[in-house]
């Protein structure tokens, strides 16, 4: 099988019409739209999402975010790294490696990945060299976080966690 | 209407057999119900979950987290502030006042509030006094982030948003 190819997506209403086929329509895509309508971004420009077209239907995608290193509180030393979210193939094409290959393009950038994992994907997330991290609610915040570490990155420690709430009076 | 009693949930078999009513479970109650079978935390500790009940059946619920200023990229200033999730009132007790109640009681405490919203309960996070916060793709990682500000906070400015991810060569 041939390596599916990643292209960026551009921000533009072919896009998001595109977009409507996927489940998680969420603030991503409308604030992308917004931004679009009100021309705060130009007609083509590059979005966070990347995603893989089958003839020209885009049939795989995923955002993928550089989040700055002030809030990096997964790796260390901290750094810049990857949010990797909305990760999704249509149904149809399931089952090909196009999943697989955008979290390896993910990968290509050699800096930190981190997901929040959906329930029943630990298998997917742990073939792809990702790790569970112990989990810390008030960092993690009811998310599952998946992470991959590039080499010479360890996981950032946590310091115990407060549980001091106290109701008011 | 009287207003309903809020009651800190327990750590305890009990409280993990009422949440199977619930939508969702998530990495927070499987990490109470492993702790709870590991002996790490005891029978009855207090969980960070709210709830009320109706006879003896929790009809609904929140998450309610205190969160370390140093995780703080809301408020201005920087401080201690309560991540609000998981509120679900069961079907048949909706419209009672029961989600209203929850909400004010984590407003009760005083620290700034912060919840990630659902799409389409925009209505019901304005008419608590919430307010939408401009969407920073790289603190919001495709959260739609709705903040309560008690007096004298501010929202926490943001530096502008990088977008300069450059695919690797």
């Amino acid at each position: 099988m041939t390596q599916p190819e990643i292209k960026r997506l551009l921000v533009n209403f072919k896009t998001l019409e595109e977009f409507q086929n996927f489940k998680e329509v969420g603030v991503q895509e409308l604030s992308m739209k917004e931004e679009l309508q009100e021309n705060i971004i130009e007609n083509d420009s590059e979005s966070p999402f990347y995603g893989i077209y089958y003839g020209d239907r885009l049939v795989a995608r995923m955002c993928l975010y550089k989040i700055d290193a002030k809030f990096d509180f997964y790796f260390e030393p901290p750094q810049n790294y990857l949010e990797l979210w909305k990760l999704e193939v249509l149904e149809p094409y399931r089952g090909r490696g196009f999943g697989e290959a955008l979290v390896n393009y993910a990968k290509s950038f050699n800096l930190p990945v981190k997901t929040n994992a959906r329930q029943r994907s630990d298998y997917f997330w742990e073939k792809m060299g990702f790790e569970n991290v112990t989990y810390n609610p008030e960092r993690d915040r009811g998310e599952n976080p998946y992470v991959w570490y590039p080499e010479g990155v360890e996981p950032q420690e946590q310091s115990p966690v407060q549980s001091d709430m106290t109701p008011p009076e």
